[in-house]
């Protein structure tokens, strides 16, 4: 279900406030998923919102869709060099723009437009705005969660080993196809990329990456991340880290499972890592800074014994132990050694896991709603380590 | 098989030419893809590039993969505030950075820690660096379309009517998996994604999309272009333009399939299609203007009597018939109305499509090597538009 017009009206009133608040009397949301979660539409085009709530988007092409947003009126927009005759028209002196997203010779293009126009970053605020989530965005992500958790169940009878871990992925991005899912996963970090997820076997989830994540993998020449031809073994845990879609929305869920037998040390690792996810979620609480999150789930670590290889060993630790999640995998905030305060209704995915010498990754990963009554878990598929035959 | 020590030598030197014309001392690649073009490894970092042909890479993690670059050496980078020694130890004055794909908010962290150096754009030299491929590449690309050809070989027997384009879209990319596809395209567009590809079923296929591609496919909410729930119904036109992959180099391909009958029309206007792409690949030489491709493309639809739905409709239709192809599939240059001239070794895919009222989609696309005796196919899959049972 689209956002409805309310839901939208709120998005854009929240922003306006802190428009008015930083002193702009409007914004150009420019990237094309910032306009989306504004506006409802997936365009290419700016959306004008201004300090006192107005929203007009301008739009290149595809006006012959037959979505339309359900709040702002779309005109089309045949050439750059009319914005800013928009501009003038809504009186607008000082204008935000998305210095997170849009490239510098871009930006460029726009300062030379806009020139005795005053320009700000607006990236920050919309961050900050997309952090926190409303009733229609979390039932996005329950949903989400339950598109995961069916393809996972309609996937795992056909996982056997000898496949491929490539294969094996295909097979579950298959069930995941049928069930909506376009595979593409959205992701903020500049140059940053990933396909639906990790599904890793035994000592091929120790591989770094260049994305910051709990797990790498070996994948394949040119894309250094993920699924390989490694072929699926006896004996060693298969690590399934994907991400669920709903209407746009993301959740975030590591589960493990194996063929075979394990070592005793496996279960023993993987108990702890569970005694320290139940813990950790303990904190998602308002007010709660990430530090202090992020800090916890070292102690920890340190207290179960399982610190040397927790978030991958030495150099190539991962500095951080979960992440906001919604219209993008890596939303903010990150939970890692910064000052930032959890928020109520922000969705947090977290993440513990160990890098086990000889056998591979054993970690779990849950996406959680903050609320003033404790975290609420939105990804709900049983955490059970058991052998798959 | 990786880029050898040689390839990376050659395409480093060719930089620094071009750096020492621009009068730049040395450049800071940023871009994950642009160090992977530069050093043959795919990491977050920095890669120094002199005007003198010395290169090095400064790596945040993943320094423990095992794949390092034949050419550079690779030092750990703790920090950005390293940089700047690195600059003096050089003795750089000025330096590139990529402006087309640095967020100007990360441009502006290197702005205030490279004060005192003459900063300038090198994303314009190396989009054109990238352009012209050497033998290497284009045998990557020759394996990607090997791939892909074999993936839809294996594939069509499986595409039924009644299956849903998205699961239908689904099978395909098992296939493509199983031959080392990661499930990620690279696209360069500001805001751009997409997925694979498109497969779409009949009028599907009209739905303008936000990316600029020759259709646009319904999607799914929040994700409006590409296969959707539509189920691929007898006599339409099913059309399936996916890129291959290898070793990151990708090739671009657009083929028609059917089931039950279409009118004659439909194979009128696919002769008029095939012919008109035949045409337009005679002009697929070093020197010639991408605009008169451009112009000939339309002239030529208009005496075919096709130019009513070529390239979409009205304001709908797309200001382009090509675009190169290489580690993105929108590499420069685009086939579009601008001045820019064709060069030997350059990649382009032509992809001249009928959007044609009632019906659906016809069009067909190849990827080329300009070379001086003509251009060279890459994607050899049969143009054949015939029925499947």
């Amino acid at each position: 279900m689209p956002p409805s017009k309310e839901e939208l009206t709120k998005r854009i009133k929240t922003f306006s406030k802190e428009l008015a608040q930083e002193g702009l009397d409007a914004a150009f949301i420019i990237y094309p998923l910032n306009i989306f979660y504004f506006s409802g539409v997936f365009v290419s085009g700016h959306l004008l919102i201004t300090a006192q709530g107005e929203a007009v988007l301008f739009v290149y092409r595809t006006m012959g869709r037959e979505e339309k947003s359900p709040l702002c009126p779309m005109e089309p927009l045949k050439s750059l060099k009319k914005l800013p005759a928009i501009l003038e028209e809504f009186g607008v002196c000082s204008l935000g723009l998305e210095e997170d997203r849009l490239p510098k010779k871009l930006y460029n293009r726009y300062e030379s437009l806009f020139k005795g126009t005053l320009l700000r970053d607006v990236g920050e605020i919309i961050k900050r705005v997309r952090a926190v989530k409303s009733a229609y965005e979390v039932s996005c992500q329950k949903a989400a969660s339950k598109m995961l958790a069916e393809a996972l169940d309609a996937f795992l009878p056909k996982l056997k080993p000898g496949l491929t871990e490539l294969e094996a992925a295909g097979l579950l991005e298959l069930e995941l196809r049928k069930r909506g899912h376009p595979a593409h996963l959205r992701v903020y970090g500049f140059g940053q990329e990933m396909a639906y997820g990790h599904l890793l076997s035994g000592k091929s989830a120790f591989y770094p990456s260049f994305v910051t994540t709990g797990q790498g993998g070996k994948g394949v020449f040119g894309y250094p991340q993920g699924p390989s031809p490694k072929k699926i073994a006896l004996n060693e845990p298969i690590l399934i880290d994907y991400a669920g879609w709903c209407e746009a929305y993301l959740v975030d869920q590591t589960r493990l499972f194996y063929f075979g037998n394990l070592p005793k040390e496996a279960f023993e690792i993987y108990e702890k890592v569970k005694f320290l996810l139940d813990e950790l979620e303990k904190c998602l609480r308002p007010g709660v800074l990430v530090k202090n999150v992020y800090k916890r789930a070292h102690a920890s670590a340190e207290e179960l014994g399982i610190s040397d290889y927790f978030m991958a060993h030495g150099p190539e630790r991962v500095p951080f132990v979960g992440h906001g999640v919604g219209l993008e995998i890596d939303e903010w905030p990150p939970v890692a050694n910064l000052e930032i305060a959890l928020q109520e209704n922000m969705v947090i995915a977290l993440e513990p896991k160990c890098h086990v010498p000889d056998l591979g990754v054993i970690g779990l990963e849950d996406t959680y709603l903050i609320t003033s009554n404790g975290p609420k878990r939105l990804t709900n598929y049983p955490r059970k380590f058991v052998g798959l035959s």
